[in-house]
């Protein structure tokens, strides 16, 4: 699918891929080839093209903010490859996970070297306040997957934990990266908390979209199995918003379930007929449309322009793919 | 063994404490419990020292450096439980490590958290220079690490590719810490680089006089058994220097000791002898001794002070433990 403001943006983001690479090229050896196997692979880049979108909002952005861009592109690398070890996942979106092919060890190191090099980056740009914003968003995303592992397995889970998770897990770093962008371009601090809740609010959105398309998207475009979440053990909004709503009996039934099976995923179109039955995919998907509303509205604060108007266009279609 | 500088500097390390409790105390849950459990453990807080002791060079410190002090320990515990993971060990110091306590998945995550509260605290200091400095440390310290990985079971790497590692796993956070210390202190730029070259070299030494007490040292006072690196297939600078000088024969027995033994360990004492022959701890001791040398030297660009005695007398002890 094409998606018409980041086709527009595809400028920009060169710039970003050439600060990538210039990390990649200060390095030799295997982090070298480490680094250029993980940025070459691509990835849809929305990070990079929503901090570039959000500075945009101010006029035409400083250059240092495709170093910013480029930073928090860095640290999503770094937690996805720490995930993946963590997970022992060995395909990704239909390509073989840094673990798979690097071992856990090296993608450890690897996680840990993106993650300084990202801060690094933006330390360059001599402004403090930046780097507290990052500092603290890695911070608060590394205790959302904490928060995470901790509750792994448990089917008790509140909606309110779970959005915990989704906070930092998510939210954080989109949070952050829209508050880094709106700062460096000079924003007032009205404008600067209003871009911080935008980026919030989407990544709360965008999660459960994901948590959706877990089970009930096409296993072809996700690049891998359906219910990955399910066999995980992690139970996201659908499953948790179906329990909540689920009698003693069916809880039973839905327990039994995730304990047998011959093999794995066995139980998981039984687990979906559940799900359907308590409307979880709609509940979730409203859940996901209120956060998407909030961050419309958070737009509104912000300057109009066509930066606007392609934040705005991007959240509608971060929805519509699930739909 | 007493230390008189450090035992002099229970008060300062209290307060080094007091801010690793206070990072601790903002969190909740499994994070709380399993920082708890880090920090109380203790450790000799020799990094903390360090930093403390070259601050005091300039005057009275300001009240930051324990914050600064702190997140240096920060960043060794996060190394530290990566290191753990990534090498499967399961007791450090007689202790048994995060890894085997709370697994995996949670010691990576741990980790990285306390990469990012060692950022954020010194981020909260307002100085870019500061955060510059502690960024750069900790990328190449992780490159240090990288190195070591990608040479790991390699007999062949040359001792200047081994103090490459050196220099990025153990010299780089020290000499970070030091460098930090005179900044913070508003020390002039000579002097500023004086103690980044002091903990540079302090940094080499130390880990040299290391790789010898983990041939040749008392397993008791080790809390692991003589011969770990070996047996982790880390070949380090006794055995590194003892190879160089061997002739092919010898080496292709050392080949067939490292590949055999029907249990692990078994062989050590064999590699130990051989190791004796070639006067590996005698060399590698002769080489740690020119790097205390330098870092001696680097202190005499620094204020005459007691606390510049005290870091001349903290670098004697560090070799004196090894003979």
């Amino acid at each position: 699918m094409v998606i018409a403001p980041l086709e527009e943006l595809k400028q920009d983001i060169e710039k970003v891929e050439a600060e990538l690479q210039s990390v990649v090229e200060q390095r030799a050896g295997a982090l070298r080839s480490a680094a250029e196997m993980m940025f070459c692979t691509g990835g849809k880049r929305l990070r990079p093209a929503l901090v570039i979108l959000v500075a945009k909002l101010f006029g035409a952005p400083k250059s240092g903010i495709y170093r910013i861009a480029a930073a928090i592109e860095m640290i999503h690398g770094a937690s996805l490859i720490h995930d993946d070890v963590i997970d022992s996942t060995e395909v990704r979106r239909g390509a073989p996970t840094m673990n798979a092919i690097k071992g856990n060890q090296f993608s450890v190191l690897l996680g840990d070297f993106l993650l300084c090099q990202a801060l690094l980056a933006v330390s360059e740009l001599g402004r403090v306040d930046l780097l507290q914003v990052i500092s603290q968003g890695v911070a608060d995303m590394t205790q959302g997957q904490i928060l995470e592992a901790q509750f792994q397995g448990d089917v008790t889970v509140s909606e309110e934990t779970y959005m915990e998770v989704v906070d930092g897990k998510t939210s954080a770093l989109m949070a952050a990266g829209c508050k880094l962008a709106a700062l460096y371009s000079d924003a007032t601090p009205a404008q600067v908390q209003a871009a911080s809740d935008f980026g919030r609010n989407l990544g709360h959105a965008f999660q459960i979209v994901d948590d959706i398309l877990d089970i009930w998207g096409d296993p072809a475009v996700l690049g891998k199995p359906v219910g990955s979440d399910l066999q995980e053990q992690k139970y996201t909004l659908p499953f948790l918003m179906s329990y909540g709503s689920s009698a003693e009996d069916e809880r039973e039934e839905v327990h039994k379930l995730l304990a047998n099976g011959s093999y794995p995923g066995e139980h998981i179109p039984e687990l979906v007929k559940w799900m359907d039955r308590h409307q979880g995919r709609a509940r979730a998907s409203e859940r996901a449309t209120q956060y998407t509303l909030a961050a419309q509205s958070a737009l509104e604060v912000l300057p109009v322009s066509k930066a606007r108007d392609d934040l705005a266009q991007l959240v509608d279609f971060l929805v519509e793919r699930q739909k």
